[in-house]
C-alpha cells in the first residue's frame, strides 16, 4: 500500500461561546497529514459523509469536567470525532474487504481514516427510501436517543401527551415520530423555530401541534397548545423552554434530559429556571441520559426504525441541514 | 359555650420578596375576631404551639399557579395556616373530649382555632425526652419529609454518600440522622451556614462532615468534602448549592428535590444552573416530592422515629429557632 496523505480538521482551539471560523484562534483548523501504515485488523476509509451533530459542541469544550464527561475530551490537535459513512479502500481485516461500506460513530472529519475493525460496523442495506446517509442521523445516535429517550427514559404510553423541544432537529423529528406513530401517544407537540420548521413538524412528521420558540408568544402558544398539560418531555434544547415546560407538566410528569443545545454556546449564563419549584410541587421526575448506555440494543432498534420507515410509517428527514443550523457552522466539506 | 374571641394574624399581602413586617404593605396583619358556635364533630383547640417552617414561604406567594400548588393557596385576609399542637376547651367530638391534647397539620396562627375532628390527632405521649413540640417538627411534618424523601424518594443505601442542604434545619438535622443511624450510609455530610450550625450538625447529628456555605471557600470545601463523589443529594434549598452539587454527584445519582429555599424570596433571579449539562453527562435523576403524598404511613414512621429517639438514636434538635432564620421572621408569639 502506498503512503496516503489526507485532509483533516483539527480541534485548534476550545470555544467558549460560538465556534470561531477564521483566525489564529479558530475552533477547527484545516491540515494535511500521512497517514501511517494499516495495523492488523484496520481499515483505511474513504470517508463519504461525516456527521454534525449538536453533542459535537460538548465534544469540544464543555464546562462537565474531563473525567466527568461521557467520552474522553477531544484533545486540542487531534482530528475532530464524529460519525462517518465510507468506502474500505484498503484492509488487514477479513471483516471488512475493499470496496464495503461501514459506519462507525468514532470517525473523524477527514478525507481519509484509518479505524479498528472493531469500531466498524457493515453500512445496513439501503433501500426502500432509505440513504446511507439516515445511518448518521435518523437511524444513527441521534434517531436512537430520541427512541430510548423517549420509550425507556420518559417511558411514553399511549395515553400520554409528549412534547419534544428541537422537534425539527435530527433527535427531536425522530421523537415526534417515535411518540406518534410508533407508540402511539394521544398527543404530540413539538417545539421548533419558525414557520417553515413548525410547518414540517406538523404536516410532514405529523406532531399534532408545533409552537414557534421565536415567536414572541411563544409563552401563551405553549400553553394553548397544552391546555390539559403534559406527560413527557423531551428536552433537547434546556434554558428558558425548559423553565416554561416545567410550568406545563402534569402531576408525576417526567422530562428526559437529552440535551442543553440553548446553553452550550453560553455557559456563564447557564440555565435559568424561574419555575423550578414545580419540580416539587407537581413531583416532577427529570432524568439524563446518554444514548451510549443503549448500544447493545441499537441492531433491533435500527431494525425496527428501518421496517417502519420502508413502511411508510415514518419520514428520515435529510435533518443534517437543521442541525447545522441549531449547532454550530463550519467549514466542513462534502467528499460524497 | 359563651362566645369566644381570638387574636389571629392574617395574611394582608402577598411578599413578592422577603415578607414585610410592617406599614401597609406589611405581610401579616394582627386582628380579634369572635369564632362562631362549633357545629357538629368538631373541636374548639386553645392553641399552644404553632409551626413556622420553611413551605409556608410557598404558601403565602408563590410563582406556582394555584391550581398547580399542592394545597389549595391562602387566600388574602385568611388566617395564616400552619402546624398547631393545643388543648381542647370545648368539643362536640366523642374522639376529642375537653383537655385531650392534639395537633393537627391545618392549624392557624390563632389563640383559639375552630376544627374539625377529622383533621385532628391526638397529641402522641411525649417522655423520653421528647417534648410535645416536636410533633410540629422533628416528628411532624418536616421530619417525615426527611424520613419519605431519603429513604423512599433518594432510597438511600449503606453504602451511599449523602449530602444534604439545610442541614441544621427542620428537615436537614433529620435527613442528616435517619441516613447516618436509621439507614447506615456510609458518608452523610451536611450543607448548612456559619461555623456554629456545621459544629452542631457534625457533633451532636453525628455528620461525617458539614460544609459552611457562608464560607468563600464554599465550593473547595464542599469538594473536598465529598472526594469520591456523591450518591444521594437531599436539595432543600435550590440555587447555586444544588448547581455545584450536579457537578459533585456520581454517575445515575439521585436527587430528592424537597424545596428550594433559596429562591422562595428571588423569584426572579431563579435557580440558575450553568451545571445543568452534568444531568445528562452523568446520567442523574432528580425527583420531585411533597410530604403530604405518604401521610398514611406516618403513624408507623412517627412510631420508628419517636423509638429511635428514645434509645438515643438521633436527636431530636430544637430547630425552630434556625427554621425562622432561613425563611422567615414575623411577629408571632409563643401561646404555651
Amino acid at each position: 500500500m502506498t503512503s496516503i496523505t489526507t485532509r483533516q480538521w483539527l480541534l485548534n482551539s476550545r470555544p467558549t461561546g460560538a465556534p470561531i471560523l477564521d483566525g489564529p484562534d479558530a475552533t477547527f483548523s484545516l491540515t494535511t497529514t500521512t497517514l501511517p501504515p494499516l495495523q492488523p485488523n484496520q481499515v483505511l476509509i474513504r470517508v463519504k459523509y461525516i456527521s454534525n451533530d449538536p453533542a459535537q459542541r460538548q465534544w469540544i469544550s464543555t464546562t462537565v469536567a474531563p473525567e466527568r464527561f461521557y467520552l474522553p475530551p477531544l484533545s486540542l490537535g487531534a482530528p475532530m470525532k464524529c460519525s462517518l459513512l465510507g468506502e474500505v479502500v484498503a484492509s488487514t481485516s477479513t471483516a471488512f474487504p475493499p470496496s464495503t461500506l461501514v459506519t462507525s460513530a468514532l470517525g473523524e472529519w477527514s478525507e481519509h481514516v484509518i479505524l479498528d475493525a472493531a469500531v466498524c460496523n457493515p453500512a445496513p442495506a439501503a433501500d426502500g427510501g432509505i440513504a446511507p446517509t439516515h445511518f448518521l442521523g435518523a437511524l444513527g445516535l441521534t434517531g436512537l436517543a430520541a427512541y430510548y429517550g423517549t420509550a425507556i427514559v420518559a417511558a411514553a404510553k399511549p395515553a400520554d401527551t409528549v412534547v419534544v423541544s428541537g422537534a425539527a432537529g435530527a433527535t427531536g423529528s425522530m421523537v415526534v415520530q417515535i411518540a406518534k406513530k410508533l407508540l402511539g401517544c394521544a398527543r404530540v407537540v413539538g417545539i421548533a423555530g419558525g414557520a417553515a420548521k413548525c410547518a414540517w413538524v406538523k404536516g410532514t412528521l405529523g406532531a399534532d401541534e408545533c409552537v414557534d420558540y421565536k415567536a414572541a408568544s411563544f409563552a401563551d402558544d405553549l400553553a394553548a397548545a397544552t391546555p390539559d398539560f403534559v406527560d413527557v418531555y423531551f428536552d433537547n434544547v434546556g434554558g428558558e423552554v425548559l423553565d416554561l415546560m416545567l410550568a406545563r407538566m402534569k402531576m408525576r410528569g417526567r422530562v428526559a434530559v437529552c440535551g442543553s443545545m440553548a446553553t452550550y454556546n453560553a455557559y456563564e449564563d447557564g440555565t435559568r429556571l424561574r419555575n423550578w419549584f414545580e419540580v416539587v410541587a407537581m413531583r416532577l421526575q427529570l432524568t439524563g441520559f446518554v444514548v451510549l448506555d443503549w448500544l447493545h440494543k441499537a441492531p433491533e432498534t435500527i431494525a425496527e426504525l428501518v421496517r417502519a420507515a420502508q413502511e411508510g410509517k415514518i419520514v428520515l428527514g435529510d435533518e443534517n441541514e437543521m442541525v447545522l443550523e441549531t449547532a454550530f457552522e463550519s467549514k466542513i466539506w462534502e467528499n460524497g
